[in-house]
């Protein structure tokens, strides 16, 4: 039988909910079997698993027992269906999402595992999309820039709070004692490959695009580490290592311990880790300078190869050697990418399919935010703008949204937008001189829709009073119509009697909320910011878009 | 029975879809019946009734049969529920929709009642909503601002295109004979009121918000409209009339046929005919200055009147005594309120439940929509920009909503942004000096959003190859495992050759469509100015609403 002559080597790539494990014949690319394990615990973002600690906003963890689940079941599976025989397995690579780093003592174990530490967050693995570490990225860059330090180059000038000292700073600021009993800090990939083969082996992938490494430069130096916080001083001799080893560099071969977890025989070569989006490269075919490999998952990757070196603006990062052998490979990105798909059709699909069950819903919904709450901010115009710019090509915008932006706090920015035009109108008035002393509203809105009704009494900072007639227009000109007849007939002589007999307000009215209309006075001189520059020409993109909408 | 000596006034409200017809006790103002006749022909904006002349793009019309059959339906219908006797009608007033304008013959004949006209659409009436003469409101402001006409200042410096003479205007461009043939132009509420009452009796109303008449100034000049187009020049003389009425004014009583057609009695007194939203000023019970009245439907009007003669920017315009007696009444305006809301609620409401439904949904209808269409661009940063401005504050943006805006146009402009970073992301690496030759794609959407993909191949004008492995990131661990076993124990010495045989593209792949391209690359040049407008500093907004979001 012929396929006890062929090789295998067996990838594993670690993602963030599970990791896959592939066979492949090393012959020609062929996906013998794959497997999927799935994390027991996941991404850990609400509680730390089985305590009663609840995590603070920002916060994503994983569990490295997991990955070692993932490393026996997954690789079992694998070979199981594959039906291949271990002895032709020759080798073995690791890729991994980065920067995901955890904290290990002197034996490699994780610190988490611990019973005197698994209560601190600080002691599990902090996930790449971890977002807690801002203030700790924004102290490094800081003073990166304040002492021009040459390795901000290399990361488009700044570096983002999903890396590794940001991280570790973090654990250092919030968890002092864990910074203290930590022997070192290693990216999870990293860590695996010193499991599997006993060895500290760091990968330049990692250490290059996270870490703030090059294999010319080294780290930074110990000054700057200490100018950022001065603990941190000593970090990567105490806390790291500086053995640092390039792509393709085979890091050792399965210990007895992880022989025996995986089924495979210790002669497996284990390679060096790398980042997922990188490992990517080299399987789309790519091997040169370039050509560039867009990694599109929930964000974008972008990476592309090239023999020089030079500085792009705002990129993740360039490392010798990072992607390919010889090459200074670039990564840049999108920070979010199929998110955006899947939370627009998320928010649509939390809804019924009737208009009436629809608007119920989202008026419940959006009276519960408050004020400013919804991190959005809108242009109204989407039939074109009246009062003040007489424009009907003007179209509406919405500025401000995130992956968690719902439909609810869309509908009440569209709400605030339309009260923010009507104190737009107030305003230009007064500015003229025709003064607005009060308010007074009618028709359906008017009737039905408190929460606008409430909102635009804090936004104007005016009290609203409502007409009484639900039939106000047809109201007023039964009202001329009795002044036509005049009071010889039984009717008025004037407007201002037939009013005083004829007409009403509502005894309910809306008062505006002090809290509320502070709020609402910042975000109205964004409002109008935006409606400034959108609206009298600075930038004339409405218009152009509906030059376009109309010659397509 | 004592409601015999109670006196009433019917008002009639001339809406868009329908007339509403109230029976009001003239004593105390309670409406003591109420009726509403929903025109036959309602908006006419497809095709011409009964005929098979199809409209062109923002035609609204009306039958003026209508306006009479409500008269006739609505006002016997109220009657018959208020068990009113009709000797105790003393006045009848109406309220109209403005500027809604038609042309008559010298019989007070609509045009569009004859059948040598009925298949033009200039022959009938010109809804408040028709939308097709800007060029002529164009022409009509350009004119005015040349020769500096003081009646433009009234206007906030521009008038609209749904006015008075735009509407002419348009009938003289595109219908000659029509415009020879009338006899009057007039509005809605004026020929009603000459129908009723057998006298022209135009009001101040009208002719002050919509007409450019001033009871100072009266109509701008002949030379003026002969400088808009020489055939224009006596319009006011020859299809209009000077003879404006201030309201409040008796236009007359019942014609015999008005009085058999409504079933009221002779001696009922016809008011000047009132614009709408200006009638429901005296019903909100203001009478006096400084009280704003916000009309609040589909879109907003916003009334307030001052003692004062002053210029207000972007206001709809002033009238002395367009609202109230012995006062300036001005109107400014949002061209959309209630809409935008029906707009959304319309726009979650056309999709079922679950994700996959909504996404194939979207899916299929956004690949319908041609490039530029949408009329919509957006900034995917809903997690923040990597590349290349690196802050993660940022947030999304999209602009260009309309009123007609579909949640599918919305899904097709989110996937043109993450075209248009991805090509910005290839622009500033080929600014900075790395070439881009060739792309690559692999992870989920690459392999299953086909319209994506044909969008980036567009936008980047580039061919995009797909990496053939489902499965790119372990696929490429397996390689760097063949690499690291070595070509001695059947693997590769380098990653140049386990490329070779262990890595494949796919055979099909995208191609740009140039004309496609061409459009998105006007596009892409508004993308990029709305990405250096919020993302460094010009206008900080994305980060003030951030803060806003974390601190309320």
């Amino acid at each position: 039988m012929k396929r006890s002559h062929r090789k295998y080597s067996i990838g594993i790539d670690f993602g963030t909910e599970s990791a896959r494990i592939v066979v492949v014949d090393v012959t020609n690319g062929r996906t013998v079997s794959s497997a999927v394990h799935t994390y027991r615990d996941g991404v850990i973002d609400q509680r730390i698993p089985r305590t009663k600690v609840v995590l603070p906003p920002d916060t994503a963890l994983q569990n490295p027992a997991d990955y070692l689940e993932a490393l026996k079941q997954g690789t079992r599976s694998a070979m199981r269906q594959g039906r291949v025989n271990p002895s032709d397995v020759i080798g073995l690579g690791i890729d991994f999402t980065s920067c995901t780093v955890l904290p290990v003592d002197e034996d490699w174990e994780p610190l988490c595992f611990k019973k005197e530490f698994r209560h601190d967050p600080h002691s599990w693995v902090k996930l790449w999309k971890h977002h807690s570490a801002q203030p700790e990225a924004d102290r490094i860059n800081f003073v990166a820039q304040e002492r021009n330090e040459a390795f901000l180059k290399r990361y488009g000038g700044k570096i983002s709070s999903e890396w590794f000292f940001p991280k570790v700073l973090e654990v250092l600021n919030k968890a002092p004692d864990i910074y203290r009993a930590t022997h070192k800090f290693i990216e999870g990939g990293d860590w695996i490959v010193s499991k599997l083969t006993g060895h500290e082996k760091r990968s330049a992938c990692q250490a290059g695009y996270k870490a703030m490494w090059s294999a010319e430069d080294g780290f930074p130096s110990k000054e700057y580490f200490q100018a950022v916080s001065p603990a941190l001083g000593p970090v990567v001799d105490e806390k790291m290592s500086r053995e640092i080893y390039p792509m393709g560099t085979r890091a050792g071969y399965l210990t007895d311990q992880m022989s025996k977890l995986t089924g495979l025989p210790k002669d497996v070569a284990v390679s060096i880790a790398v980042i997922d989006a990188h490992s990517a490269v080299p399987a789309a075919t790519v091997t040169e300078p370039g050509k560039m490999v867009i990694i599109m998952g929930t964000s974008g990757c972008h990476m592309i190869c090239d023999s020089r070196k030079v500085q792009v603006e705002g990129i993740s990062g360039y490392v010798y050697e990072g992607i390919l052998p010889g090459l200074y490979g670039y990564e840049a990105g999108q920070a979010s990418m199929g998110d955006v798909f899947a939370w627009y059709a998320r928010m649509l699909s939390a809804f019924g399919r009737t208009h009436e069950t629809i608007y119920a819903d989202l008026e419940r919904k959006a009276r519960k935010i408050k004020p400013g709450k919804c991190g959005l901010l809108a242009l109204e115009w989407l039939n074109g703008c009246r009062t003040p710019l007489v424009d009907a090509d003007l179209s509406g915008i919405i500025v401000g949204f995130t992956l968690a932006t719902s439909a609810e706090e869309i509908y009440r920015t569209l709400l605030e937008a339309t009260a923010f035009g009507t104190n737009r109108i107030i305003e230009t008035f007064e500015k003229h001189g025709v003064r607005v002393d009060a308010l007074y509203a009618c028709g359906g809105l008017a009737e039905r829709n408190k929460l606008l009704m409430q909102i635009m009494a804090d936004i104007t900072g005016r009290e609203i009073l409502l007409a009484a007639s639900p039939h106000a227009s047809a109201l007023g000109a039964a009202m001329w119509g009795a002044v036509a007849a005049g009071s010889s007939k039984g009717g008025y002589d004037s407007i201002v009697e037939a009013a005083k007999r004829m007409a009403r307000i509502k005894k309910e009215r809306y008062s505006p909320n002090e809290g509320s209309r502070q709020v609402y006075a910042e975000l109205y001189k964004e409002y109008v910011t935006l409606q400034e520059y959108f609206g009298r020409g600075a930038n004339p993109v409405m218009k152009k878009l509906k030059q376009f909408h109309r010659s397509c």
